[in-house]
């Protein structure tokens, strides 16, 4: 048994019970899609973070716990450019127990996917991923690109560490901005061995989950909501809005077979899209 | 004791248990101030309703009892002009037992409060309210206008049922908008004998009653939340956010001594405003 390191978090079991029935089956699934949960925290408005890029802190310590809990629950965590670019994040598992916080070898770090189109993350060996995979601590990203052929250097440092660039087609928008194909996505990352995929951000890609064409992918939906409101100017998750066939707005997503689960200062709620309603 | 009305609701003695330390006290304070509470059901995404005016249903009706409870527990509820001109709301108190519904008089029935700086809304005999008055089932309005001297046929049809004008200094911004001044405002109020407030909406008055100058006003907070998103356009809460004495961005508002209590498919969140944090 390896020392656990001091930075390694708990989440009781008391804890776990609420969370389990809304996670991944522990047997995959038939599909050739990932049990794909949607996971992120926000503020009463609905909000992510102050600004594209700041730090804010919103929910309390034990909804950090169970971030790292879910991790170690997923194969895969997907996040977009935005976040890479902005958090320099760790995108490993630190709950006490999994590989690297606990344990030898690197059983329950789930594989980071960073969703880059132009592969304009600008990562080098001093970037947390990469440190925390030179200490045995996580794994090294898949990154997710349009690009045929990725930035040769990118590639080497990338595969130095054991990650690698996925190239995916991803069709351009009229505004020139690429578009996901989530369907296609998740069957790739399922075909490379993700059974299962969290994703927990940014703004940019909770919204596009969470638009009509892409909602049905959602397995799971489990967000954390802190009793605070950021303001007017935040990184606000609200999808784009749905017209009934007689143009009328409709609400974009509702959630069923939900449950709220009181968590601290915060509450979270786990469901899943209805669609009967999409 | 009078027949009760069919469209009487019942809030069951269970559900007032969680809501009653969030309620003002039986016995009045001795401050010039009422005992003031915000009150309001948003989508996931902070929204009121899709769009400005549109009847939205958001929460269950269970929540519509407990609306219909909490008013029956204040003396007065308030909301802006825009409400009242979208919604021709009947602003009474349908808990089977209170005057109108159950009993005599007028007895738990609140005092509908509209702020109407310019005195815009075009009320007459068949708006809701007047209705409910002639069938002994809420009281008339208090119109609070920065009119000093309101349309004479207004006012004399408001008097008829027993309503009436209440003229407030209101400065205009550079906008040219009227400035509600809360705390003169309700010193008003409670001066005109309602020792407790219960404000309801719609956007604008929640977002001012939260920015920085006025949250302090606010002895309890109760908000619905149902599982929807509305999605982009909606009738946003979202207070004015708020700066550091370094120009920093941070939370606009944060409640304290929170309880959080899953109510049918919605959560009800009930706290204060943190002072120590304004």
């Amino acid at each position: 048994m390896a020392p656990t390191p001091r930075d390694a978090l708990d989440f009781p079991e008391s804890d776990r019970v609420f969370l389990n029935p809304h996670l991944p089956p522990q047997v995959g699934t038939a599909d050739d899609l990932p049990f794909t949960t949607l996971t992120f925290a926000t503020s009463l408005d609905s909000s992510l973070a102050l600004s594209p890029g700041a730090r804010t802190v919103l929910s309390g310590p034990q909804s950090k716990a169970m971030t790292h809990y879910l991790r170690s629950r997923h194969d895969g965590i997907l996040i977009g450019v935005g976040t890479a670019v902005a958090d320099d994040p760790g995108l490993n598992c630190r709950i006490a127990g999994v590989g690297g916080y606990g344990n030898e070898g690197l059983n329950g770090q789930p594989r980071p996917v960073v969703i880059d189109p132009s592969a304009r993350w600008d990562f080098s060996d001093d970037s947390k991923l990469f440190q925390l995979c030179r200490e045995g601590r996580g794994r090294a990203p898949w990154i997710v690109t349009a690009l045929d052929r990725p930035p040769p250097e990118k590639q080497a440092l990338l595969e130095k560490y054991g990650g690698r660039f996925i190239s995916l087609e991803m069709p351009k928008s009229e505004a020139g901005r690429h578009q996901i194909n989530w369907h296609d996505l998740l069957v790739t990352l399922k075909s490379n061995g993700l059974l299962s995929v969290m994703v927990e951000g940014g703004g940019q890609v909770i919204n596009s989950l969470l638009s009509p064409s892409h909602m049905s992918l959602l397995n799971s939906v489990i967000v954390t909501i802190a009793p605070t409101w950021l303001g007017q100017g935040g990184v606000v998750v609200s999808p784009a809005r749905r017209f009934d066939d007689g143009g009328n707005a409709i609400s974009a997503a509702r959630l069923t077979n939900v449950k709220w689960y009181p968590f601290g200062e915060d509450v979270v709620l786990c469901g899943q899209v209805n669609l009967s309603d999409a």
